[in-house]
């Protein structure tokens, strides 16, 4: 008698089918398997004239009477999605807030990919529908794009470069040098919290917090700001290093003193309560969607209530004000009326937060 | 009696001093360590008032009457360093061809870096000279820049993303949509130089060879085309996939057969050895420092000849022409008088290549 075959009812196995869920070698060649990748993968969410005209560089006018503003970015951060964003979105937002920061209204993107064997498509596209959710969201376009593929164990999951150009008008001044004794700081908002998300996104906080990222474009935030006032002298995000650092960078390019009050820091309770576990201070945590402005005191009240009618600006604050001492260095008034320097970030407390 | 103390005479050994030669996290922290890497070794070659300022974004002047070219490109090539090239000179040239093959004058660019922890500064140092000089050879500036440090074991050394923005003539029109019946085909020198010295450079090849890669910038010999022709209507740089997968995706955009007379290609014995050894055809090896143009027949004695004045075209040579049939085809007369289709690649035959 021969034996019963198993149960054929059920659901119909497929094949196996390698290659078509995951990225492989083959789709950084150059041929055919890359041309499928990026029509099947990156020209849907991304479409555009000129990046569908395939050339090797994407073509477009230029408005009269601009300078031209540009800005890079390396995008490595890890995970490559997190509360609050992902490694699409923030690509497209800290090269956008780089143009914005000089005063720039971004225009195009491109994004070059380095994507490791492996990678799963779904994810892929999942984070270029991000890039393109933001995109539109700062109302900029990615005109041109390159992919290259590298060995499993060559890259985590995929790294996104990406380059901004946007339109800086002629009159524009603005820069770390220009800040002027009297300028207040404004904070556009609530610091660390992209450093702190990250950090519980990698399991590394021990506690649950409902923080998500600030990763956002502030494109829109500086236009606004500079609509109501001729007077912003430093605009810079707060990216690496934190608001520390960027202060201290702006006393230096400036060599004037930065005076910060502590007591007017705007900080969420889990940054707050994530920093005190970890030994971190708050100043020197990343941000992804927040800006530091120097203003003229006469202004400041009008920029303030501009910024506080914007989605990305509604808690902005004034942290601070430049003063001619101590130059070239960052001065912290705390709480308890003392002072006390804060120095640039010297090593690394959290790679690859952005 | 005590024992005699070691000959304390010769050179004197200094105490280790970890981190200084290498690449470690805090390089990119964004804080002091990463502020030193970018004084210490980016700047010093490539210093020029816009990257020195030290904003967020470069922003320059745009010249009247032209439109903006744009373009990029991720460097993953392995090994870094190779003969005839290395990752830094690479991602300039990649960068700037790109430009110049849609007829653009390439101006400035852009770079961000990925670096692996661990790698060597010296290194690091000797690729960003590289740069400097491939930059000065091409006659642009590198205007803004970023670096990122991942741990050992998440790149492969470093990966270089390079952009690149030019200014375009508003009457030029090149692309791979204007090919026209009749156009010429022509080469700018030997093909498959590239690959060949990648592979043996990785001791893929089995045989020594002093062939080196053709690694450079291509706009000197494009505005010296362009000078005495108005009738270029298509100009590629054939890197990965080769001059096949080049060629049949300018006769996809242009919906035109294109023929090429196998005779009459430009392969080097060395090439043409390691490409039979290894079973590989050399219109699909990939080229560095090479174009295609496909031309006016009327103009095309004066561009050859154009080209033949320059450095990098005096090898050029036709190689085939336009037809109308068949259509989105390249067609390959051989030797034997037979005719073939040359499809493009379709999976991978030398990842990593640049």
């Amino acid at each position: 008698m021969t034996k019963k075959l198993p149960d054929m009812e059920g659901p119909v196995c497929p094949l196996p089918r390698p290659h078509q869920d995951r990225i492989v070698l083959g789709h950084g060649s150059g041929g055919k398997m890359m041309a499928d990748l990026i029509k099947g993968t990156f020209y849907p969410p991304l479409a555009n004239p000129v990046l569908l005209s395939g050339n090797d560089a994407g073509v477009v006018q230029i408005p009269d009477n601009v300078r031209l503003a540009i800005s890079t970015d390396a995008h490595v951060v890890s995970p490559l999605v997190y509360p609050g964003g992902d490694i699409g979105r923030l690509s497209v937002c800290g090269t956008v807030n780089d143009l914005a920061m000089v005063g720039a209204k971004p225009a195009y993107l491109t994004a070059s990919f380095i994507l490791e064997e492996g990678l799963e498509l779904s994810l892929l596209k999942s984070i270029v529908e991000s890039m393109k959710a933001a995109a539109e969201e700062a109302g900029v376009e990615i005109i041109s794009g390159d992919t290259k593929v590298v060995a499993h164990g060559d890259a985590d999951g995929l790294y996104i470069s990406t380059t901004g150009v946007g339109w800086l008008d002629p009159d524009l001044q603005i820069g770390g040098d220009q800040a002027r004794p009297g300028d207040q700081v404004i904070i556009s908002g609530s610091i660390g919290d992209h450093g702190i998300a990250i950090l519980e996104a990698r399991g590394e906080l021990g506690f649950k917090t409902n923080l998500k990222s600030d990763t956002a474009p502030l494109n829109q935030l500086v236009s606004a700001m500079l609509a109501v006032s001729k007077n912003i002298h430093v605009l810079r995000d707060p990216t690496r290093g934190g608001v520390a650092t960027t202060l201290n960078e702006i006393a230096q390019q400036s060599n004037l003193g930065i005076i910060l009050d502590e007591s007017s820091l705007p900080i969420k309770p889990a940054v707050a309560a994530a920093c005190e576990m970890l030994g971190f201070d708050p100043l020197y945590i990343a941000n992804e969607g927040k800006l530091v402005a120097l203003v003229d005191p006469d202004d400041t009240q009008k920029v303030l209530e501009a910024m506080r009618q914007t989605r990305y600006g509604s808690d902005a604050a004034v942290i601070g004000q430049v003063e001619k001492e101590p130059r070239g260095r960052l001065l912290m008034k705390t709480g308890f009326g003392s002072s006390r320097i804060v120095d640039v970030l010297a090593g690394e407390i959290l790679p690859r937060i952005c």
